[in-house]
């Protein structure tokens, strides 16, 4: 999988894909990951890539032509060109993987400031935003779709840890504990010291549609539960009920 | 407004607050931003934060005692906690606005690896998911907590741009055009050029509502429309069946 990051702040992408897991990716050739300034690509004087909206108003708009010219010195024929924006399909764990499968090159453009040209949209396959809320820039936004993707991509994690991941089936994931066993008085469940698999299991399913439930039960009309799971679900609804 | 940052990898908080508006804004002193390096508050050694669940299972977890001690390190009667966690409420545009009025002081935990110690939870007010997708770490999350707000807060970018900004009135933004006029034969809208400023807002409300109508119709159920608006719309989805 590439990605091209077109955007204003290099040095953000930058450090981030020389951290953590993003870096490892790189590292054992998972992912490539190609930033492209797009100061470089405008033929304005004082590489200028933005400027101020026709018809008035404050802020300022990303011009079309740096962005094409960007686009266009890395496109190919299996390019997917992506735009983020406050304005775009909701980024979810669904779209992840589709697109990990679907995908072998994605161009990412990070938005900035005012907004950006509305011809840019001409260029563009897909507008993708990460959440209701306005950002000073795509930089962030950006990250998100790498390091999503990324983690999912074979080899990356272990392979069991994203199995158990929020939003499989459209459950959150149960609680886990780590040593020490007590901390202030507070216990690990006696249960996840047992050794006793099948308890465990129970445990952890329970914790699930128990997480999913009380935090966020829009999921549960999504997830395709078991016989065992409704049961469950039931004990936890008439539990709570009391 | 504060915000103190609790992460494995400061050096990517601390990349982010040294560009761009954020930058700004802590140089006007309209936020305080405080990164808190995780392996400096762990009593173990090797500065271990994290360690394998109990009950069996991959993925480091990250351990209850350090992040306690960083909470506990910056935590006054002013601070909200926060956890970045995909089980989480899912941040939006209205929350960014409500902590502003509310909050003076948050403390934001990165969670980091497979998931925290349940723990944790006891001492966090609020676990915040900046969308529904699994990410390797909450460093952005807590980058688009601290960017969202930042951009609001009065005196960081100017009013009349976040008065337009898309979730405003559960709108979606008009689109916006810069120079050049004609780019590859593709012309900004010649009402924008006309310096009638009647025409330009009709033109612009219109614009945000055929936005909303094509991309984000869920939206317009929570919105606040005029009898103009609603016409507006009406003259809109009889031009599209058409």
């Amino acid at each position: 999988m590439k990605f091209s990051i077109i955007t204003l702040f290099p040095n953000l992408i930058n450090t981030y894909i020389s951290e953590s897991i993003i870096k490892r990716a790189i590292e054992k050739n998972k992912i490539e990951v190609e930033t492209l300034d797009l100061r470089n690509f405008t033929n304005y004087t004082h590489n200028q890539v933005d400027d101020y909206q026709f018809g008035g108003g404050k802020g300022m708009v990303l011009m079309v032509e740096p962005v094409v010219n960007a686009i266009e010195s890395c496109k190919t024929e299996e390019s997917l060109v992506l735009l983020t924006s406050p304005q775009g399909k909701t980024w979810n764990q669904h779209n992840v993987k589709s697109y990990l499968k679907e995908y072998k090159h994605l161009i990412i453009i990070c938005g900035h400031y005012e907004g950006f040209d509305e011809r840019i949209l001409d260029y563009v396959d897909v507008e993708i935003s990460v959440g209701d809320y306005v950002l000073t820039g795509g930089e962030i936004a950006s990250l998100i779709i790498l390091d999503s993707m990324t983690r999912l991509i074979e080899g990356v994690i272990a392979k069991e840890s994203h199995l158990n991941d929020s939003f499989e089936n459209s459950l959150l994931d149960h609680p886990v504990y780590t040593k020490p066993v007590d901390f202030r008085g507070s216990k690990v469940p006696e249960v996840l010291l047992s050794g006793h698999h099948a308890n465990i299991d129970k445990f952890r399913q329970e914790g699930r549609l128990k997480n999913t439930y009380t935090k966020r039960p829009d999921l549960l009309e999504h997830s395709n539960l078991s016989e065992k799971d409704l049961k469950y679900l039931e004990e936890i609804k008439n539990r709570k009920e009391k």
